[in-house]
């Protein structure tokens, strides 16, 4: 079997094609034949050598849907035929993440999804919504289970909530269309008019150019009747945790989930003081956080955004797209 | 009657005894003679100018107990002679902090109690437990329900978790008390043994001289058997947040009290994501907060440490020893 | 001015119009002058003097929408011209029933709101979503808000959750909408085939006609996949408890609200405990979920379901209408 | 290795010692040799045949503590020589109680521990604090998950509250020792004054003979000041919930864990919804709350209650003796 590999070195040109052997499952284990995997910003700084931890060779890439080829003595939740995508972290079931199950991130703690073959422990994995291309089941895993914790788990959005959305990479655009299921406003920022527009058609109710209107946070407010917003997914570059928690209403939350977000640290404090926010870093989620997810998504018969699809031997000019920015929603490889 | 005030230029000695007529209370309001007040530390961030939005002149002090001695038309909640204080915020009732009810903190956005007599709307009131001296009840409303809402509103402490207390300041010394009555175990650091000692006697459990011990943050990993504690009560100075997070358990929660608690912006957001901490910003409380605390106060018949009692005339003697950072617990004012 | 008054004796033929002085507003008080009122199954056992605790003589009703014509000595929250409703516990501003403000109750512990004008203590009203007539907007109150607490706030309903709900009167219609709202999937139980197809209209996903499928609880497992509904607004008479408690999947949700429902205690325990399920009493809610509600209704220019409308003076009629239980949804009166 | 087990028929009398084959731990299996079980009054239904869905010939008894003494290929998480417990539910690790976790009951659902050799997935087992004997450590898997679980996790009792416990069995003990440690204030009921002097040396700060005061929910009301306990402990038998409900506070929360408590349909109803009551099913806990709990225990150095100590071959005394009714506290078996 093909399978791309982060091997001696880092860098989108020394990602590798290799042969191996397709793996045999032990007990309990599941071999999945890959369909179609997807891309975060996170599967970027890997290859790239900018994320911590990493022991090389390693197949990077965390999200990803296949078939059930085979399974091992003893396994029963799945049978060969079943479409199965692989849950984040492998050992995240259910409850808090923590030290037993946290260090078991596919395509970082544990070898990744961009292989044409992954063996799985069959409790690592979930079915996927039937209604469900593969190119849209393979952007679920960790895009849309974050943004499914940040707004449902953590965030508790109700009804008639606002939230704010920044920019619209792949767990932004989850985060406006689970907003929407969930019955809230959302307002979305971006530099481009026409990403703004498509924002708009799925359903986003504020729209800003923050190119435009640098004091984006101020537009917030005025856009919230001078109240702020109850809900910040934050996602995005240097300095703008500032502005998201200028923007939040007093008692407001923001989910931190974008790695590059700045913020300095002589404002942040006394501003969460004083308005008495509440900040929730969110890393994916558990199997029961996905499994609930793919529950809505089925009975909403709810379309993640495929902005692009990527043959498999094209999986570096994927990796380049998304390091350009130009995406809107997912970026998928097919295999 | 007398009072002091912040007349029209800020400064410890710029405070001012003044003479003022006794207020007459309105409808529904209660007239107090002040028995006692006590100091935090944003009573001296107001005298010395450095809080926000302040408009001169101010009588500055949030914390106080006295006795009710008149009541006005239609008041139902207290007769005179009913010993109370005046919560912190005058409108946070009950539910959670919001735009129409921050604006109202004695001493900051309305005035103080450091006075004779203070006139209360009557809501803004709550009676004390019976046990506690004047100076121990004057104690309660900023630093204790701040305590209070920390770790049993926001923290949802439980029997066997671990909190992480910084310093031996007003709210700290309640964090520790608290902290006990919920069954949890207590760490406590201090630049000082023989603080340390007085807070072992207090029931701490873990015990750091981040001065002698400057790496503090590997050591309360150390105490917390590789782990990390649940609960952080951050109210310390630059750079103690970064230290916070790191010795926070995955998934641990830290109360952002202290103002002055600096952090680097670079650090924070991917600590919070990749730990999935929850920072929450701790603004007091809520009445309904007050009275809960109050009966536990009264049911453990637990005491405030004043650690220092200074007469009414030389408030600014007691200001200078709180800046000074030698109390251990809390500094009251006897009228 | 006119009013319905319950005198000297209980019954609907017994309820009197009589001719009362216009009240003048206290301080903080507000007048509203009535435009339509709505109906509730408690205001019929309150004229059928089924009620427990009440004083004659008494005006019966506690929802209704007017216009605020004058304001007492200090009222700040309305101005006369706005459009208003009176919330059911008239001291429930937020937080959570307690001793202090359940003794209330608009049209039991306090006079209600059938007569053309109505003296308000300004907290205890709030105004109504602008889109609404006013024949929907008196129907909020109540039952809207018994609804919004049961799902949004008690329940805290997922995306992709199930609910059931019971019949098609005025709580059961409202908590299908909101259950829409909260992107649940709803199912709906009626005897009346036609009522069951107005259900689907709104959105229900499942629909059972009890008189034809008296196990509905069994078609209520069928109809989730054996696993039982994850909330159910429990709203039944005689002996729907115990089905309700048979569908409900394990860790379930039951909202008890209708007061009638009955159950056998031989096997409420043991299934409940069994089950690990949650019964939660509701009763209506405080004037911030009421807030709350108005925003999401607001938000989505959601109309209640008015089935039809009665002139004041035949507010006799209106009740007997209630009584025969041929409504779907609610009854309105209008002034 | 010998064992008892329920054969062909049901009772006391029935219980049969058998000699069984030791069985061989398989992939992640853990053998382990048994030290000492306890009773719980849901064994003794099971012997009688009063629990539903047994399937003969059953070892009974969920609750015990041993040595492993061997592991299969693959376990990693004990090593021969630990002294460990098994969790009620085997498959209920984190997370809430669900169609899949349910059904692994250990004495139930699966064989039980009355054996001196008892073979568990590893998942299975938790260790136990070291400062335990074998005797009390063998209380803990069902009668002091269920306390802490009723009254921690969906109880979550804070300083100050007052809780309602019902006689003083194993549950009623455990409850009456964790309230104490979450600084609450607890009741006690009981029909013997001799019991209800060593609850009150256990911490139980109000006392009620139930035989002697037969309206001893007036009684709980009146140690309350009026306002009714914040949590029931409901274990009571027939018609205890009617009072439970009655001594509430309105609010409060009644944790529904004796199968055999009583109530009546008619007035359950409308009680819980007029005092907004919150009943919660409560099915022993995960093993996430059995390792919370023990990290409590520990810190506490709590030691469980352990009433009189039978040896292995007496296990048929040992269940008469819990039949009688006499215990306070646990039984126990030692092997």
């Amino acid at each position: 079997m093909k399978a791309f590999e982060i091997r001696d070195q880092f860098g989108i040109e020394s990602l590798a094609l290799v042969e191996r052997a397709v793996p045999k499952p032990g007990p309990k284990q599941a071999l999945v034949k890959m369909r179609a995997v997807s891309l975060n910003y996170r599967d970027l700084m890997v290859v790239k050598g900018l994320y911590p931890n990493l022991r090389l060779p390693l197949v990077p890439l965390s999200d990803g849907v296949g078939d059930v080829v085979e399974v091992g003595e003893g396994a029963s939740r799945f049978k060969p035929g079943h479409r199965v995508a692989g849950i984040f972290f492998q050992k995240w079931l259910t409850g808090t993440l923590n030290k037993n199950n946290a260090r078991s991130a596919l395509g970082g703690d544990v070898g990744g999804v961009l292989s044409e073959y992954v063996l799985f422990d069959e409790e690592g994995l979930v079915p996927v919504p039937e209604h469900l291309t593969d190119d849209e089941a393979a952007t679920l895993p960790c895009a849309a289970v974050t943004a499914w914790n940040a707004l449902v788990c953590a965030g508790q959005v109700r009804p008639g909530d606002s939230i704010l959305v920044q920019g619209t990479g792949g767990v932004s655009i989850f985060a406006l269309q689970f907003g929407k299921l969930l019955g809230a406003s959302v307002i979305v920022t971006s530099s481009s008019d026409e990403k703004l527009e498509r924002a708009q058609r799925l359903g986003a109710g504020g729209l800003i150019n923050y190119k435009k209107i640098p004091e984006w946070d101020a537009k917030v407010v005025e856009l919230t009747a001078g109240v702020g917003v109850d809900h910040v997914v934050e996602v995005g570059g240097a300095g703008t945790l500032d502005k998201s928690m200028r923007c939040a209403r007093i008692g407001g939350h923001i989910s931190l989930i974008g790695i590059l977000a700045g913020a300095s640290g002589q404002t942040l404090i006394p501003l969460a003081l004083v308005k008495s926010l509440r900040l929730q870093g969110i890393y994916v989620g558990s199997r029961e956080m996905f499994e609930a997810m793919n529950r809505a998504i089925s009975l909403h018969q709810l379309r993640p955004v495929v902005n692009r699809v990527f043959p498999f031997a094209e999986v570096r000019e994927a990796l380049r797209y998304m390091e350009s920015g130009a995406h809107f929603g997912k970026i998928a490889v097919r295999l």
